[in-house]
Formats: structure tokens, sequence, C-alpha cells
């Protein structure tokens, strides 16, 4: 029998989608999953791919169905369940096999298994897979960290079965080790921005300009044909437009205001705290989604603080004005994730190519856009830029955004609507360009307290303050 | 010869300092430095406190010194060399002995180290001290961590040397293993806040208001005698007042924009996202000190985007606003900090007695204050309260100050000079005191894309939306 290219381990519903995936692509697969009966199953409701894929019950058969050097696919949950199956596979893989571990690894655990094969003979793939179960059965979009020589071996089958975007394969090796899954936690966390973002503009119409969901809905609709044009405007146009099945109202408006997270949210700016790179608008999504789920604290306080006293514009010129926000902080967000990916590069010896991840999230991951098409364009012209926001195309729209972003901004403050994410990255903008900032003043307080020094703006000696010695820190 | 009540290790500044402190207090202290020159020179500079000093040459000399149980603090620089001294240490010890770690120590090293003792006869402490030189030689803030019966023995001495607010002692026993090093961590993060917030308000007077170094430091000197009395407003106008010796201008207008830091900020945004708890101010804080130390970047930036475009009112009712959107801000900043505190407390089941930290901070530490003694009347009468926000007297200020501040943050926006800190901060109460937020909307572009499901308002049960099956995150 023809060997199988590729193995896969977890019939689960995201391993079972991506080994279809896998076959309809025109690679034969082996599969394994430790309930033989889920194998069987799989198999069974294979229909026509059955043909490329072949089931095996025991180690000894599965390793035997791959070409080797073997390529397999772990698709389990996340955590000691992947070095419990890591340790399982060892003693039936043979030099050159590579393990890849295709779940929601945090990439510290990722570096260590590629650092605990390193040597062995065997080597490991920490893959990022974006898109879900849809992603995983027709094109997500794939992140691989690990050796070139063994992203080599599975290149053909990955890239056949990743998502297109004019197309160009979504699927690329951007790094050794942990760089695969690095990149997927930084997607998730400017998916986060990017989530709340639309969710503030969404609560500046709702409850500063009174529109109805599906008025809402249809607003994003327009936009979805313009600059904003993604994924997430274009399902938020959808969920919007829904009725509810067990009511005679627009869905969102029964659905709970309090949002779940799994946790990559979270990594994102975690890491972007260990790398000190500002990432204030992930930080203030992650943060909108804890007060959610502070429900009864909020509606207590409501009734001691009152709730939001203003209107928001949102006619001719404030409409505009709230779709031009959006997009300028957007780039916000945006330009804060690759910042941190371009410093984890630095710090973990990765290179990751900026214009290439940029260009395998134009299609089959969450934050899919035309706007990603738009980064990789300028990350190509100028792949070390410091910040996106530095290219030149990013500077025009920007300049162009701006004074939306501010004027949105400063209407809803004003009116008392919470716009976390989209004052974070006004602050960030405002930040970035203060040629002259105020830590001067921070400076000489630590001084005087702490004898801290500082240095001198006309660049004289390192010097401490004419204040004599204060309190340290 | 009589015994010494305490030792110590460890004679640099702070270590000397502290020694220093403990002896003029009437203790008998034991001293010990690996480099014995270090020891002679200390006591001989000692003068009348000499008495009560015993100074060590050998480890065998300063455990036969100290009274047992004994107590020996550690003051040495933090991470591996504690772990080296606790190792040399060990072999000298006997049943009942306590190491205190008085460094700057990451809580999570304490909570280590605290373990690692358990069960030898030993135990550790781990004690934050706040103030610096000056504090440790005169009446630093100390937080205790460690067994009950451990502080017992070191009570006595520790009180004797801290700092007093209307004569009561600014030391603590704060819970087990790591509660005081955390809770002095969180201090540094408010800390970071609080100066920040300062620096932000100092820019919209120099940039917006166009008022010079020693007309914001009489400002800043006005509103040191009302409700922002503070050691650190103090310290602003002292240091804005400041002539530069080198130049005739004022000292900080010499001074670089670019702001250090150690690390405790950075720690303390990190432990609020692994607990998860909101910390959105003190995160632009760490962001703002981030975003100065890109100096180049920011200089470049400005050449695209222009410099900030507008001015700020700071006249009568202006000022008067500026005072209050301080005031407002600092209260945010510190209920995210105690909220952090309190989520930490039942992660790591210390029980940290909420107004005991207020009470303890009220001196000796930076961000000494008369609002922690407010803070510490509010935390009394209320000491599970959610919030600091939701006790009366701090939800009277808040409804009383928050209006300045969002016309402030308004300001702000549009004259287009950042405030990162302050407007995280009034984002902060805007979202909490906001009953029905817009996470539904997230929910459901969840629901869509990853069949995560959500929560109905009228409590019907577990349900996804009527758009079909999506594609996952």
């Amino acid at each position: 029998m023809e060997k199988a290219e590729i193995g896969l381990i977890g019939l689960g519903v995201m391993g079972a989608n991506l080994a279809l995936n896998i076959a309809e692509k025109g690679n034969r697969i082996a599969v394994f999953n430790r309930t033989t009966e889920k194998t069987d199953e799989f198999f069974a409701e294979a229909g026509a791919l059955a043909d490329r894929i072949i089931p095996c019950h025991t180690m000894e058969e599965f390793i035997d169905a791959i070409r080797p050097p073997r390529p397999i696919i772990i698709m389990i949950k996340a955590g000691q369940p992947v070095d419990d199956q890591i340790q399982h596979l060892r003693p039936y893989l043979t030099n050159g096999d590579i393990v890849i571990d295709a779940g929601n690894a945090n990439f510290h655990d990722t570096r260590r298994r590629f650092k605990e094969l390193d040597g062995t003979g065997l080597t490991f793939i920490g893959m990022g897979v974006s898109g879900g179960e849809e992603g995983a059965r027709h094109g997500p979009s794939i992140m691989v960290g690990g050796t070139p020589e063994s992203y080599a071996r599975v290149e053909k089958v990955l890239t056949s079965i990743s998502a297109k975007f004019n197309n160009e394969d979504c699927c690329a090796w951007l790094g050794a080790d942990g760089a695969g899954h690095f990149v997927k936690t930084i997607h998730n966390g400017i998916e986060y921005a990017d989530m709340q973002m639309i969710g503030e503009i969404y609560g500046l119409l709702r409850d500063g300009a009174g529109k109805s969901a599906s008025e809402i809905g249809n607003i994003f609709g327009g936009w979805n044909k313009g600059r904003l044009n993604s994924y997430l405007i274009e399902i938020s146009e959808k969920v919007l437009a829904a009725r509810d099945p067990h009511g005679d109202g627009p869905m969102v408006d029964m659905i709970l205001d309090q949002a779940g997270q799994k946790g990559t949210g979270k990594w994102s700016v975690i890491e972007a705290q260990q790398l000190s790179v500002p990432a204030t608008a992930i930080e203030a999504a992650v943060a909108a989604r804890v007060l959610s789920s502070m429900k009864s604290q909020r509606v207590a306080a409501e009734k001691i603080f009152g709730s939001a006293p203003g209107k928001i514009d949102a006619s001719g010129a404030g409409l505009n004005d709230l779709e031009l926000a959006l997009f300028a902080a957007k780039i916000g967000a945006y330009a804060q994730g690759f910042a941190v990916m371009s410093e984890a590069s630095k710090e973990f010896g990765w290179s990751l190519p900026m214009p290439v991840i940029a260009k395998i999230w134009r299609a089959g991951c969450i934050i899919r856009s035309q706007f990603l098409d738009e980064i990789t364009t300028a990350f190509t012209a100028m792949p070390d830029v410091e910040n996106l926001i530095m290219t030149p195309a990013f500077s025009a729209m920007v300049k162009e955004a701006l004074p939306s972003l501010r004027r949105v901004v400063a209407a809803a403050v004003t009116a008392g609507l919470p716009v976390p994410a989209l004052s974070s990255a006004l602050s960030y903008f405002d930040s970035y360009r203060q040629a002259r900032g105020t830590a001067n003043l921070i400076q000489a307080q630590r001084d005087f307290f702490g004898a801290h020094g500082f240095d001198r703006l006309d660049g004289k000696d390192f010097h401490h303050g004419p204040w004599g010695s204060g309190l340290n820190e």
C-alpha cells in the first residue's frame, strides 16, 4: 500500500476537519485516535475521501503507514496532554521524524518541547492554525515554527490545505521553535482589539445615537464595502441583523453582555509586557472583556453613578467620523501587535518576516481583511520599519483618519460612553508622535526620591538634580 | 555579652541604613557582610549607635550573637544572590530561626523560598520595604509576608523602626509567604500611575497652556495644600522650582524625557493580567515609560504627524478641572491596585487586610499621602467592598470629580496632547458603571465564528445564535 504523506493524531472536531482537508487536497493521510471507535466512525463518514485516508488502530500500524521522515500532527487539548502524547509517541519514531503540535499552545511550551527533542534525531514543529473548524476543513491560516528542514518536508501538504488570498498560500514558515505559536497568540490579541473597537462603535451608535440593532447592522454592511472591509465587520453585520428565534426582537439585544475568553488575549498582553512593548489597545480590549464579566458590580455601580449622560452624532459627518475613527484605531492595534512581534523576533532570535505574517493573515483567520493586504504591501516595501504607522501608506491613512478618531473619542468621553480601546489607540498615536514628552518630570521625581539620575538634553555628563537627596523608592 | 534581637546580612546602602535605624530605636543588632572591611567601616562610623551593634566577621560569630530563635535580615541584590545566601546560611541555623528577605524580590520567588524552608524547622519572611535609603534610615513602610508566629518574633523590632502616621506604625503582617512582596509590587504599580498622571497634567500645563516650570511648580504647591496633598505632588513642586546649576533655566527643562524603570511596574501589570483584574491606568503608565524611551521614534514621528495642534484652558475653572481630574484619575488607579490585591488575596490564600495596607502606606513610602488615610477609613468601614469606588466616601469623591476628568480628557484629546493614564482611568469609570455593556455583540461574534455560545438576558437556556455555524477562532 502507498504510504501516507503525513499522519494525524486526535480526531476531535479540529483534527477530523484538518484530516479531511488534507485528504481532499490530494494527500494521503494516516489517522489515529486513542479511542479506536472514533477512528472507525471518522473513516466511515469520510465518503469519497476515504481512498486517501489510512485509519490506524495501533501506533505500530500508524507509524508504518507514513512515509519517513514522518510528519505527525498532534491535534489534541493544549497543555499536559501534548507532553503525554509526545512521550507516548517517541519510542515509535525514527531519525528525522517530525512531531507537529497544531493545537493552541503557549509558545513557551513550544520552545521547551522543541528544545527537548533537539539533538534526539527527532524534531518539533509548533503550528498555529487559525480559522477554527471551518478553516481547518476548508482553508486555515497556518503559522509554522520549527527548523527550515522540517518545514520543507511538510510544506507541500500544508500549502495545499491552507486558505488562499489571490492564489497565494496563507501558510508560511516564520522561524524556529515557538515562532508560529507566538504569531498565533498575537493574532488573537489583535483579534481582541478589533472586536472590542467594533463593540465600542456599536455602543456609541446604540447608546449615544439611539440606533437599533438592524440599523447598526446596515451601517456596518455599508462600511464593509469600504476601507473597513473585513470578516469581523461582515459577521457583525450578520449578527446584528439576526432576529431572536425565541422572541420578537433582534438576537443581540437578548444576549447577556458578558464576554468570555480562552486566554490567548491575556497571553498576548503578558508577552507584550515581558518584552516592554506598548500594546495598550490590546490591553484595553482584554480589560474590557474582564469588565464585561463583572456584571453585578456594573449594575450596582450604575445605580450609584448613573448611566451615560450624553449623545453621539451619527448623522452624515458624524457617521463618517465613526467609520474613520474605527479605521484609525484599528491601525493602532495592528501597529502595536506587529511591534510586539518585531521585538519578540529579536528576543527569541526568530527573524520574523513581517510582510509574510501580514500575507498569511489575509485569508483563513478571524482578522482576515483587505486591510492586511495593504499591511503586506507596506511591510514588503519597508520590512525593517520600526512601526507600521511610519510606512508612507499608513502614515497617510493615520493622518487622514486621526482627526475623526479625536472627535469621536472626545464626543464619547463627553457623553460618558466607554471607549477604552479607541482612546488607548488615540493616546498611543499622540504619545508616539510627541518628540518632547513629559518623562523629564518623571526622571526628576525618580532622581529626587531615588537618586536614579538622568540624562541631559544637551548631552552633558550624567547628572543628578540640585535637590539634595530625597527618599528612595 | 547581651545577645542581639536580630541579625542583618548585607551592609550596602540599604542594609546599613536599616541596621542604623534598628540600633537607633534601641534594639541590639548583629551585622555581617561578606567583605569584612565593610563591616568594620560600618561599625567605625556608627558613632553612638555602636553600643547596640555587634559587628561579626564570621558566620559562627554572627549566629552566636543573636538571641534564638534568630531573625536574620538579608538585604542584598534580589534574585540568585538571595538563594545563594540562604544556602550558605542554612547549615548554621537552628530550629525556629527566621530568614527575612528585605530586598525587592518578585513575590513568586518569595513563595518558592518560603515553601523550600517549610517543614525544615526554619521559616521565611518576605518583607517589602518602601521608602528607600532615607526610609530605611528613618522610617520605612514595612509589608510583611510569612507565618504569624515568625512575625510575632520580629514585630517589636520592625514596628520600632517603621514610619509613623498619627503615631500608628506603618508596618504590618499581611499574610503568608509572598504577601508582603506582592503588596510592595502593587505599591510600585500605583506609584507608576500616580507619577504618570502628574506628568500628564504637567504636560497639559506646559504644552497646552504654555506655563513655565516654575508656574507649574507653584500650581502643584497650591494643590499640595488641598485634596491632592501627597509626597509626589510635594516633590513635583520642588523639582519644578529647581534651577539648572549648569545653565540658566529650570532644571526639568534640561532633563531628557526618557524615563527608566526597574521592573516592579511591569510585574504589577503582569500579575494583574494573570489574575484577570483590569489595571488599565497602571498599564498605561508602564506603557508611557516605555514610549518615553523610544525617543528617536518619537522625534521621527513628530516630523511626519506634526505636533499637538491645540490648547488647554488653565485659567480659573480650567485649573480647577485639572486638579479635580488628577484627583479622580488617581482614585481610579488606586481602586485598580486595591482590586488586584483583593483578587491576589483569594488566589494565593492570603486574606490581605485592605484597611491595614492603606494604613501602612500613609507614611514612609513614595505614594504616602493624606488620601491613603481616607482609603483606610473607607476600607475599615467596608473591608469586603468589591471596589474602592463603591464605598460611600469614594463614590461621592468620584461623582464630584468625574465631570472635571471628563472635560480635561476631552480637551486633551481634542488638543492632541497624550493623556493615556487619565483617559484609561476615565474609561475604567465609564465601563465600570455601565450596567448594560456592549459585550453582547462580542459574544454574538464569538458564537458566530467559534460556536462559543452565550447566555441570554432572560435566563432561558444556554443558546447559540440563529446564524448557522461560522468559522472558529
